[in-house]
């Protein structure tokens, strides 16, 4: 087995993957730098949902190898005159408009250096007002695989657009979160992290609620909840999820992303 | 990084994503040419829709890298007498059924030369009679991505299937045309091109009208209308598109597939 | 052309593609060994659905290359005490939770070996309790596929799980199956072999229905059924399907995973 290390991009949009447009930047990007490994994150982003494709991409870039760079794009905004960017962060790069679809990750970890797309000469000799995806992300992607640096793309910039993200509240004996996102097993992902949690339960037992509804029990596995029951755990990034053991705990409590889950004390209930 | 030519096959299929087709067909692709760069451009073409096939096929090829090979499997007749055939185009190849799914991509430019897959070697052993695109397609564009000749697939032929791709139709001051598809974003893709309406407007103001329904405004980009406003403007591929800033132009008009696109002149509404 | 050799690792799980998960192993992967050549079988297997994840894989992995790895993760026991386990089936290796989820693979030929993976060493720092795809199962294939033996993973096994897959029943006359799954054209996959059939059509002329249905006609492709008509012929697995010519059988019949089918003598249903 030879070993050649090339170039991976790994691809997250909201094109879909029933329309040509994500085999269409796979072809800009191969036709630029054919040595890419192409890897599809997801192109599932519902359309325009910023935030949501930042969440998923700040969950997953840190499970790529050192050099992968990220093309990113959610971009309501297309053909408007809001910047296309690309960022260095740890040892990946990314490049997506900037509309703030990279905020999960620079809040994680503060870019070592962030670029406007100005350099024309990297984009598509002609750039659609409609798809800047293939026209300008896709090249710039493609070049940096080719071993552009960064510097060569554009002009440094420092007030790239950051969106808000939803942060749970902490007190003492209470935390205040919301659901982010509802995953395809229907589980309710939070903002209310680990060491959040730990914090209060170091004080004391607790309780959960989400919207009206008691969760009956912090558990360690989706098995280990009783079959049709709803419980609370800390899914793959550290974060609490509620689910409902061989059932969608979306469609079992009629709530999805946006609903209020706090973490309280079992006292507190009977007051409620 | 050393660099190496690998051959690049992209597919377009109606085959779905859950079951394994798409999957199956790639292992029989790898199996034959391990060398070889899969590139999905679209699986979840509608099941045995030709016409859409056709159209994305054609809306995207011309993106990939020169030599890149074309799967293209939308088949209806699947196990009937229809042929397969393997076409080249420019210095593209294609590998389809012989239906039409080719048609947008032949209106484009004229084929060089089209076969006849009849050399049953580059075929497998037995050909299921309900999954040729895994039995008869695949092999055959793995054996082209091999270093086969067009030549040695088959026998030429000149009477390949074309379909009817709906055009519209154009005069002074008025293009009637239709919508092709609509798009994840929910955008209405129309047949009419920016030069047909080039030559409309050039003699005057024009006026847009979906169905029963009057468009806006023509805009740049999608974020240039009014939110929540319909409006028209040029797509990726230079043709006109109905849309809806922040929202979903087919679900906000209620039109599809097949909806009636003019332009005329603003006067022409008065007579409404 | 150079030809390089590259380990091949296939995916077949219920993940979906809108979430980060499939994106993330990718990424787990292609770090441990980025050499790999990364394949989707499908990733749309429906939740916690071993049976249909072990049919498709089962109907998919023989068409791939000798030599290649498959990840097979359907999973509803994530972070439980079920075991995972890596088998050696033909040239094949398989890796997948401790489920039944390879039974269909092992029901076709008998594993050379199966290990438990209790070697620690080949898993993440960190192994999640609901996330054991990224943290257990993918840096196992990519252990495999940088050359690892099956017996570094830990030790041999033979309690393996199988789960029940449902046989049909096979008469002189009768035989007696179920659906098994519908694909996306709305086919009705049945478990009733092309040898059942054989067997009693020997004997004289057969009739076959699906729940209260008769079914019009055993054909050789869809296309030679009559438009509308509902039909049975043997699929690409060369299994007993009801369809419809240009149709959805599922939605014709209302009929789905389960229904009863059978092939009996046509007298029979004068009798009904």
């Amino acid at each position: 087995m030879t070993t050649v290390t090339r170039p991976i991009i790994a691809m997250l949009t909201d094109f879909g993957t029933r329309d040509h447009y994500a085999g269409t930047i796979k072809g800009v990007i191969l036709t630029l730098c054919p040595d890419a490994v192409l890897v599809d994150i997801s192109h599932e982003i519902p359309a325009h949902d910023i935030l949501t494709g930042a969440l998923e991409l700040a969950s997953s870039y840190r499970f790529f190898p050192h050099g992968t760079i990220f093309l990113a794009v959610v971009d309501p905004g297309v053909g408007s005159s809001r910047r296309g960017i690309a960022a260095e962060v740890g040892d990946y790069r990314f490049v997506a408009p900037d509309n703030g679809v990279l905020t999960a990750v620079f809040a994680e970890t503060t870019p070592k250096r962030v670029v406007s797309l100005t350099e024309r000469k990297y984009a598509r000799p002609t750039i659609s007002k409609t798809f800047e995806g293939r026209d300008r992300f896709a090249p710039a992607a493609a070049w940096l695989a080719r071993g552009a640096e960064m510097t060569a793309l554009g002009t440094a910039v420092r007030d790239y657009v950051r969106i808000e993200i939803p942060q749970a509240s902490q007190g003492d004996d209470r935390i205040v979160g919301r659901v982010l996102r509802v995953d395809r097993y229907g589980n309710l992902v939070t903002n209310i992290s680990r060491a959040m949690v730990d914090r209060v339960s170091a004080r004391g037992p607790i309780r959960i609620t989400v919207g009206e509804h008691g969760v009956g029990a912090l558990v360690e596995t989706y098995a280990a909840a009783s079959p049709g029951c709803v419980c609370a755990l800390f899914g793959s990034s550290d974060h609490l999820e509620i689910a409902e053991n061989g059932g969608r705990a979306t469609d079992r409590l009629g709530l999805g992303v946006g609903a209020v889950v706090e973490v309280g004390r079992p006292s507190e209930a009977v007051l409620v």
